[in-house]
């Protein structure tokens, strides 16, 4: 007997949590933040130093634990599937409460670290690195397995619960791309063993399950990024590049192409050397060597005066893809930084607008901006990490669970899952359960 | 003085024809066909058999070239800039009017005999044959320039048209593709030459005039392709893709992932072998060594056989893509071939449905069927190969163009190419001319 | 114990027909086709008369009501909400099969007759002819009663089926519109009263299932209409109305106005007197009596003489709203009727483009024909005659039903319904069952 | 010879101002804001209070009017269209550069003093309500004519500015609503009149060029409304509205239909208060002695505790319709007010969300918080007060003028309707002008 309470993201994209209990041992999955509601709470003239959890919890920013309230004692560890905030940056608020260790791949532990370091957050829980594709024992009843596969991050894993009962796998935040320009493929092996055990239960990304596709590889985007960094009339043009500081693989390819262009490449922007600094700590990149890193306004200014004047001469790799305010291009944008945008500068969004009302707004207004200014603005140069329905029916296909819970979105999206299964032939209410946040299933 | 009579494929997409009368001569850009008004006065019951010029102009099917009659005997070339029906399947009914050759690249040139054979139409024009990038003497007055250019079939020419008042650049149907699957890349250096010349007017491709995009490489496309035949649980599926078959290098790639998949590939319907057979003729591909080539129902029937046996063993390349009737996939679907279609069969559309009612409708008739029998669909694994708004603005940076003639497209996407012109500095009514079919202007 | 095996119509929009058993007894509701698959068939060459019932049924265009063979003998009668085709037009084909009576409003039945007629079917079924409001016994087991609803006909009516175990609600096809034009308002006091007993289960429209509102009432088009009527310059203008035949609310609307403007209505097109006549066979409308109705050739063609002529003294009401090939609006386009459009005549659709492959076609390619007459369009002077969301939730909470069977829809459509179920605080599975065509369940 | 000033609203939407100058005299039509850009930069941190027009010049949030400094002596007066914001909120920053009255309709007038009172803005210029339908002689060459037309609030008006060449027809927010809800219908007498003389040019609303309808009366909002009010299941729910203050007509009919149900109606809100009050005055509307109005906030608590126990008894029209952080209704949705929300209370947007970014923003996070307490919401009851591409053309035909300029809007807009002036035998760049913010032309 099996029970799986699933906190957090079974009514929302976000907060991601979940918890699996197995006689009378807990562990907990993923413990991640709304990102758009803590910012709109904070916008709102809110100051999030005097935040503790349970008015984050109110607000809705932070998953509410409190309905596993009695298996606290219980938990015998937290287990990330990777780094995005969505799944680790509830940890300083909520891990404390629990007497146990934070699991992570080496990648991943290294951003929680980070987080904590910036928040001033203390917490007693032990951080502890697994490799990917490797095991590793908690109490007496769990084995928890890491499965390498692919996201918009690296190290990301596939997590297998290994109880008496079977194995119940949570997959949440994956695509299945051959192609990856950082770390390796998926370990299609090792689903595909699973597949021939005792798979229980798939905990499972729902986020685009309504798009009847496979997702591109990493591939796709490096080949789009290719094509609008050499085959366009920049010879003249400041480029500049902007993405998600935590997309490691899309900054190895703009570095790449800009070294193809002879130009020297600038990172700028808080996250952009946290991400990076994060993965050099443990050798998984080395951009310092090949780029100049720029944290903070006092260096980036002194060299945006230099690149005003050899404007041909750079790359700038920059924050502010969703258009926040605070990022170095809305900076730029405004004219806070000392970097006057001329006619035909390219700007590149290597990237999506995350579809929140707060990205939305934030990334039309600085679109505005950029247009007045005249610069050339090449979108969505991008593919996503999360898979799509077809990529879905081939995990399904490999791992062939016992019971499918979709996970990782609102209503729509988990039943846009489960109109999958049901033609995949589970049953609804049987062997596929739609679950809202904070109920139990035992299984 | 330079006259510009645009007598097709200005006031919709299809048909094309341009002239352009320079002294006492001319020359004629293009001679095409509206495809689906054809088809559609096919389908309303009229025999194709018993149509001549007068009522194929009459029902909109080819361009109105009555407008130019007080100019019929000054015609000194008919040019033709690609292989498409849009631009050439015109001929067998118009050309034989005007004495003089018709040119076009080889691989254009040998596209028209087989247009001619077809229908068993003779024409007097002799038919010659200029390679890409030379030029070609016409009349007293022209002297017509072949520059490569890339698009979505083989030995795409843009045409310069010199005359003693400076240059015609003809550019319809192009993309600036730098890593094209087959085929060399654009001629940037000519173009750019021409740039620092006296281009007087640019005729061009309105098409995606309001997308915002640089049209991505056809490299795309082949990393789409090997991501959907490389990248799923298709070991035990038969694999059929469909594709244009004037796609000369989206075949190529189709074949080296089939290759890869250690699986023979047999090529299936009639046009599918008209076009590789074109191209073979010339030396442009060899596909004949690589794959079967089965144009006719007795062979498709005994081989399909074989492959209902062996489905993991073949990949078939056929017709159908835009859900024609009679093509080779849609009779598979409707049982008039011998394949049984099972569950998870992998179909794949390495194309888009082009936005004429007919394709709409009969691509979704032809996917309910398909999905009735459970298949696994894959669509849109595709690039297109006409240049959005950013290469047209590269276009007209390179090319300085005195004049700018939007042209392949309605009044609304002609409109879409002049606000980009009036943003680059061109003015409406004076130096942009947005020109409808049947009109003549000097310039 | 009920059976309820749910024949057609569960897994696409079309053919519905559901049957319930309860004892050793069984009703049949609705027997209708899917009007698409049945045309596409024609136009692939095949001929309508040719086609029995089981040819009908391998191409999917009647209920495959073979899989409940086995109840045949026990079928008591076959009850019809309304007159629309995708409700009754089975009844041709597979009526007979059954030793029963077909019941229907007034209004329906005399549909039925004409389509009887129409096809020289010959059924030995009695006709029966039930009231609005009103109940009929059937059997020994069943109670049918009729509740007057509004749809887009008229005479449309809830199915109440009352057996020892409860009452089976069957609610396809409707709107809750509280300022019909034509007919009465739903019948809401016996809906409240209903679900103060006992409702076993509620059959239900998903059509519009996943759109969020409530379905405006008929007098929103009304107004919409009178807009464009009585509110543009067309004062020198013929204006020609095209609607759907059976929606007689909508016409009258349109005599309404035209009779405003002072001028004289004439109704063209074989449906248009169809539908009419019926209504006034039993009384519903007298419109002959307030316009020509001209359903053959010759008599249009003598009119349209004259029309042309007085073209700012008429108003044509016709059929071709779908832009059917031989509609009176198609022909006119083509030239195949004696008047010329000009310039600035007004074309009404007052209606929406049914969302098939083959209807999206056939408009297209009217409206295309008509743009190059250069007459004005007035598209979309609609509203639906089916439930929206939140109609959906009204009457789930006037009927409070045990069970819900969402219907009248593809998968997703009834995910749709589902949804909303579950927000309602049904359970999937258990209390909401998404069932497909040709499944059987018990309650 | 006409001299025509384009200083705002040719760019984007919003800001409107026009010059006219004739001999040495000059008029302004209009004087408005840019919404948006005002309040994004007040969220960004800047107080409203410190801005002077040179501030908000600069950041685009009022016309830039420098470029008719030369001109600035020889105005003779302001004259506004109607009483919205972005065409009459920047006179408190601009006006007293100009040392002419301000000339409106009444309630205009009401308006534009309530806007000066709030800012405590002093300016120096006389503001001169003149009645709708008459006309106002300035300067010595310009004669003043208010049209009564029809749009979202009331007395708007189209300028007619009579100078020896002619008459320039300013026709910049109109619809043409023969069934207005409050107020007369279009004044088309007197443009089909002016028709036959002499109309130089018409400046033009182009908001909606691109939409291909004619815009429906404000008596569809009314049915639709009526639809959601008095035919849903609210028996027991608490009403609540919520539209545009400004918007009198569609108050006119929440009142109405609330009295339908024999509830107490409660306006609430600062602006709710503001443009009734305003209205009042001049006796348009006696809203106060129907509803209660409630501008304060202890007011409104006082209220609220008295409807939580009658919610039944109640309708609240309040702000918030575009998601306001401070309207009430986004402080109820906050708990900010002493009212719960209950699952089934029924919020209704009699409305649509103004696509800017910062509307979508708090459009999306209001309904995502009152999604959250369940409520049912009713959105888009609503139709435009703007023209479609159909109430253009019909314009067009009524006034003929010799010269068309588009405007409202930014280029794509412009371009839509110089694709129909085209249509209709007007030539780009010879009788239609495309231009841009701070530009000239002489006619």
């Amino acid at each position: 007997m099996v029970e799986i309470c699933t906190i957090g993201g079974y009514s929302e994209v976000g907060k991601n949590m979940t918890a699996i209990k197995s006689g009378d041992e807990v562990v907990i999955l993923d413990m991640g933040i709304n990102v758009a509601k803590l910012i709109n709470f904070e916008e709102e003239g809110n100051d999030r130093s005097t935040l503790d959890a349970r008015k984050l919890i109110n607000i809705g920013a932070i998953p509410d634990d409190t309905v596993i309230k009695e298996w606290g004692s219980k938990v015998k560890g937290i287990i990330c599937s990777h780094c995005h905030l969505d799944h680790v940056a509830a940890i300083p608020y909520l891990a404390d409460k629990y007497n146990c260790p934070v699991l992570g791949t080496p990648f991943t532990i290294e951003v929680i670290k980070t987080l904590l370091n910036d928040e001033k957050f203390k917490i007693r829980n032990k951080l502890v690195a697994v490799t990917v594709n490797s095991s590793y024992k908690l109490g007496n009843n769990f084995e928890i397995e890491f499965i390498n596969i692919t996201h918009s991050t690296l190290q990301t894993v596939m997590i297998a619960v290994h109880v008496k009962e079977g194995t119940i796998i949570y997959a949440n935040d994956f695509k299945f791309d051959n192609y990856p320009v950082l770390g390796k493929k998926p370990n299609y092996e090792r689903l595909r063993a699973l597949g021939k055990e005792n798979v229980l239960a798939l905990i499972v990304d729902s986020l685009y399950s309504n798009s009847e596709r496979k997702t591109p590889s990493e591939k796709v985007a490096r080949e789009l990024l290719k094509d609008v960094m050499l085959g366009t009339e920049n010879q003249d043009s400041l480029i500049i590049v902007t993405t998600f500081a935590s997309h490691l693989a899309r900054i190895r390819s703009i570095i790449d192409f800009g070294k193809l262009l002879n130009r020297k490449i600038v990172l700028m922007g808080r996250s952009m050397f946290k991400y990076s600094d994060a993965a050099e700590r443990i050798g998984l990149v080395n951009y310092s060597k090949e780029a100049e890193i720029l944290a903070y306004a006092r260096l980036m200014k002194k060299k945006l005066a230099d690149i005003e004047k050899n404007r041909s001469k750079y790359v700038i790799v920059c924050t502010g893809n969703q258009g926040e305010p605070e990022s170095v291009l809305s900076k730029m944008a405004d004219g806070r930084l000392p970097l006057n945008f001329k006619q035909e500068d390219h700007i590149i969004f290597a990237c999506k607008t995350i579809p929140e009302p707060l990205n939305i707004k934030n990334r039309a207004i600085l679109e505005e901006k950029l247009k007045q200014k005249k610069v050339r603005i090449f979108s969505d140069i991008h593919v996503s990490g999360h898979c799509g329905r077809e990529d879905l029916r081939d995990l399904i296909k490999m791992v062939r669970p016992q019971y499918i819970f979709p996970a990782h979105g609102d209503k729509h999206k988990l039943m846009g899952l489960a109109e999958l299964a049901v033609e995949m032939g589970y049953s609804l209410g049987k062997t596929i359960h739609v679950m809202e946040d904070g109920k139990k299933i035992t299984i």
